[in-house]
């Protein structure tokens, strides 16, 4: 049991069963992910992304969404997350029984037309219509929207920091509880980190959302850092640094939950999350995906001598 | 030609040809070390750490320092440094015409008796022994000592800060130009980052030097960072982030010079050192050390897309 007496600092939103799994080719047996999932709970994880509502046949790796979700919800104190692009994904993990939506809003008209064939203005009224689902169904349901290449784009290459914060904005006022920003490709630098949550957060207050960062020039953590000074309380990283857009051996996609988690608590920041419990939570992901090269750097390294976590 | 009419921002200090060389099995040849020296200062790097005066039985990869020494300050406007662990050692490398000497200082007790066979207090009577020989030899040399394990051992686990501080300031006092913090073991987060060289430039204001930071649990950059924000401008680092305590693969020691300059440059502070050319100087480095791993990823990744560096 987790001692709840004192409240963590921060969210530490685990993103590895949805952007780790569906980012890789094998597909973890549903067995598996809930092994995984165990493990991560074990650890103390308060929230986690377990799965994506997209057709089997494009995501085979996601084809049991639904049984994931509902799997997951057993566990108590747990919000069960899951990606909807549309809505009628969101009609299936409502029925399902998540607890979160998140709908991924590409900032740059380049990716999001290249991506799901809308411009982003096409996918703020799917927000709406996702929302007024939620409000009918299941008004305790939080819905996000992650601003994805919020930081800029491999296609259009800079995105106007004006056209981030009027998207997320938008979403909000469409109905979003909350808007991320997501440096989809990992071009963000600490600067621009935290003078768009800075304004992110001036615009919408309490509806600010989570930082979601790569590791793919090696600057995620920093970039983490640089969104914790600005008041930035969740972000989103993946066990092992599965998924993102890894290039090379040792450059993951993903900020690795690990060194994540690492980092807060060598600060001194409570997570909630368990260091040697969320090392452990390793070896399930590994029998998951037998073959499968895990990053993060504190696993192999080990913790300082002394190191004493915080209750 | 560099442009120099405006002031680069950082001194970012390239410690791959000592740190990084020393720590690896192979030797590479002078002639290799003129060649990656070279395209060092190509790239724009005005500091590098070309060689350590030890014994050539205790570090075979060294025994060429008097001639490396020689052979880089043949470079305009590049500050040649040399390590030196000794009164010895200082002779040969002011001898060599080294610009700027290096003494590595433990903070922990335990550190200082185990590798060196003296206390912290006998080192401080060392740099002064050797502040005293560059003011007779050669007055314009600078002295830089670098306070080891200012963030935590190995052997000891927790440094008091008050420790690292008052051994920083014995040192000023002895003769030493600039006290720095090296996270000899990559024990550091950001808080203690903050903390110590709050402290070390309250202390010793233009005489608190550089932060060398480890890579080893990830944190690398993001201490970098921190340092950054309170007011520290020279940071070592190594090309391919050779040397420092590797562990596994993907977990290097030194931080990434390649993944530095991108981090500063992307934020809008000038490294002087052009990126396309620093990732360049990998090749000789390659060269000089066959089958030797090189860690970084913004070499793997690539430069974002319209990614221009300011002049």
């Amino acid at each position: 049991m987790l001692n709840h007496s004192s409240q963590p600092d921060v969210l530490i939103s685990e993103v590895g069963p949805r952007d780790g799994l569906q980012s890789v080719k094998a597909t973890m047996s549903t067995a598996d992910k809930f092994k995984w999932i165990d493990a991560l709970v074990a650890a103390g994880v308060r929230e986690i992304e377990v799965a994506s509502f997209v057709p089997a046949r494009l995501l085979p790796q996601m084809a049991d969404a639904a049984e994931v979700v509902k799997y997951a919800t057993r566990h108590p104190n747990v919000t069960v997350m899951a990606l909807v692009p549309n809505l009628r994904g969101a009609q299936a993990a409502l029925a399902a029984g998540a607890h979160k939506l998140t709908m991924p809003v590409s900032a740059s008209r380049a990716h999001s037309l290249a991506n799901v064939r809308k411009t982003p203005e096409d996918m703020v009224e799917e927000v709406r219509a996702i929302a007024r689902l939620r409000d009918e169904l299941a008004p305790a349901v939080k819905l996000e929207a992650g601003i994805s290449t919020a930081f800029g784009c491999t296609l259009q290459g800079e995105v106007a920091e004006d056209d981030v914060i009027r998207l997320a904005t938008l979403c909000v006022q469409a109905g979003a509880n909350e808007s991320g920003l997501s440096d989809t490709v990992g071009y963000a630098n600490p600067a621009q980190v935290r003078r768009l949550f800075r304004r992110l957060r001036q615009e919408l207050g309490e509806h600010a959302g989570a930082a979601h960062m790569h590791n793919t020039r090696g600057l995620g953590l920093a970039n983490c850092l640089a969104a914790w000074d600005e008041g930035v309380r969740t972000f989103d990283s993946s066990l092992g640094g599965l998924g993102g857009c890894p290039y090379a051996p040792g450059a993951s996609g993903n900020v690795v939950t690990e060194d994540l988690v690492f980092m807060f608590e060598a600060m001194g920041v409570r997570t909630g999350i368990d260091l040697a419990k969320i090392v452990a939570a390793r070896e399930p992901l590994a029998v998951g995906l037998p073959g499968e090269a895990l990053y993060g750097m504190t696993p192999d390294a080990g913790l300082p001598k002394g190191f004493a976590q915080q209750p």
